[in-house]
């Protein structure tokens, strides 16, 4: 593993072969943007947003919006990937200060450098960015799009720490969560990416709600990856959300058929890695973890299928597939 | 003291007075605008943005604005009063988490009530939808506007930190801190009161000088206030900041002449209220207070003249000096 997963790394070679030499090109001025963005608040402030613009990632919010675009490769469209992928940033170093995280893709995060504070302070300032970036395309529909979604990723964290510990968690409301923390955002990255692109805004509609499906099967496959591992590529403990008291479709499904878990009380006996594990196992041991995949194809399926009512080239609809496709592929 | 200081307790009562039943109006257009904001995200989360919003304020902000707007009234401006003083509860929610404090206002904090994690997504909510508010104007350049005052607020905020406990801030730095801590956030009010009221466009960039020397003016005579008090005006005991390791004007000057508070060593010596409140006195003894009252003073005279710059009617400009003045008087 190296220190920064990419897209390639994380089971989307085929998505960026797909998107060709103007996937690859859009993704390079995309971190030439991110780059100027840290280095333009100079001293202190550049040094965190910059460490955490480093960090890297698969990029993936970027992905979707480019090849929601079609064939375009604008200015504006760089900004609006840069505006969804700093939203991104911004939730991430404010959720590492929350979980007193060390470490975010193998690199210390601006938490653990420099402290609460700063890393509060930090992601302001990448929320603040990421609508400066956007407002470079002064399209205000562009914007609302941008800023209901960071409205639900805020409402989506809400949720999450109001339910932690939570023994009976009902699967619609975990389902709820997963839509305003991930599903929203990729809504917008699609959404823009159509409006700002050759599509258009009257295929905001359809490609929005496709991405909306991709982020809810991502989530969902992230919450079983954190149970099934495999540990040395997903480079994070099993049963990491077990810990935080976060309860995810897994145990949800799990505890129908299992009394024990109906009954286990993760604060108490959840409170070591080794007991994170112990309990993964066991859920594993239900058929939970096949079944929260069957759930997560579901949503790549529906995803697809909101694919007709945008009549889009051939081209096109195919890599949007193979991005939907690889979201529940990661690390295979 | 009642648990809610309005502009009229903290010495604002002849503003409101000049500003006539159009000011009474907007504000109260503002007040419900902000409880509907509240309402509007249900459960956990409207009690926490309720509390907040609800723990109220002297409103200074969307005074400022409605005031630059000559005799207009439309909603664009009651949608960017309501988005200016958003973000700023939004910094005061984030301030709360990073000082641990109970109480704002007299009120418990979200911080005290809910957590830091809740605290944290509550202010992440209201910067979402601070811009939110003001994309109904449909004007991109009244949201740039507020995207550089946020920008600053959260640089403003992370240089505060950066020098936190350091012996020898100098001057300049204090004042730079100053400007993009409470400047920025009042020049954008005016801004935009002029942008989307009478004035106009073209009188934005006077009236945001005009509101980036009142709100330095506000952020000097508020540090004056935190070592001065009177504590049962302020609620505050005298000398949050040394406390907190953040130096600010009055200790800077006094240290010129005070060669025990220039060796003074705060993250070891001031760490009791009463310490800090020694510190004070021996501040208040160099006369450093009344020099930084001047200094506050300096800057109200910068903003009035550049009122010369906008042709105002006579009311608003009186109305607008009448603000400046009150800045450096509150609690006298």
């Amino acid at each position: 593993m190296t220190g920064r997963p990419g897209a390639a790394e994380a089971g989307f070679g085929e998505v960026l072969e797909a998107g060709g030499p103007r996937l690859a090109e859009l993704l390079e001025r995309t971190e030439a943007r991110l780059a100027e963005v840290a280095r333009s608040h100079g001293d202190t402030l550049g040094r965190h947003a910059g460490a955490t613009l480093a960090a890297g990632g698969k990029r993936l919010r970027p992905i979707l919006l480019f090849l929601c675009a079609g064939e375009a490769t604008s200015d504006a469209l760089v900004d609006a990937a840069a505006a969804v992928e700093l939203l991104h940033m911004a939730t991430l170093v404010h959720d590492d200060v929350l979980d007193r995280a060390p470490l975010r893709r193998g690199r210390p995060t601006v938490f653990a450098t420099d402290g609460p504070a700063a890393a509060t302070a930090t992601g302001d300032l990448l929320f603040s960015r990421s609508f400066a970036e956007l407002l470079r395309s002064r399209d205000p529909e562009a914007v609302r799009d941008l800023s209901r979604a960071s409205s639900a990723l805020a409402r989506g964290e809400l949720m999450q720490r109001a339910d932690a510990w939570s023994a009976d968690v009902p699967e619609e409301r975990y389902l709820e969560r997963c839509v305003l923390k991930t599903g929203r955002l990729f809504e917008a990255a699609c959404r823009l990416g159509a409006r700002l692109g050759d599509p258009g805004p009257a295929a905001a509609d359809a490609l929005g709600t496709f991405g909306a499906a991709v982020g809810l099967a991502f989530q969902i496959f992230d919450d079983v990856l954190d149970v099934s591992g495999p540990v040395e590529r997903t480079g994070k403990h099993r049963g990491t959300d077990l810990l935080d008291g976060t309860v995810t479709l897994p145990l949800i499904l799990a505890r129908r058929a299992d009394s024990g878990l109906r009954s286990l009380d993760l604060r108490a006996e959840v409170r070591t890695p080794e007991a994170a594990e112990a309990v993964c196992d066991r859920i594993a041991a239900t058929g939970a973890l096949t079944a929260a995949r069957e759930r997560a194809l579901e949503h790549v399926a529906a995803a697809k299928a909101a694919l007709d009512e945008a009549s889009l080239p051939d081209r096109t609809r195919r890599a949007l597939e193979l991005v939907a496709d690889g979201v529940v592929a990661r690390y295979a």
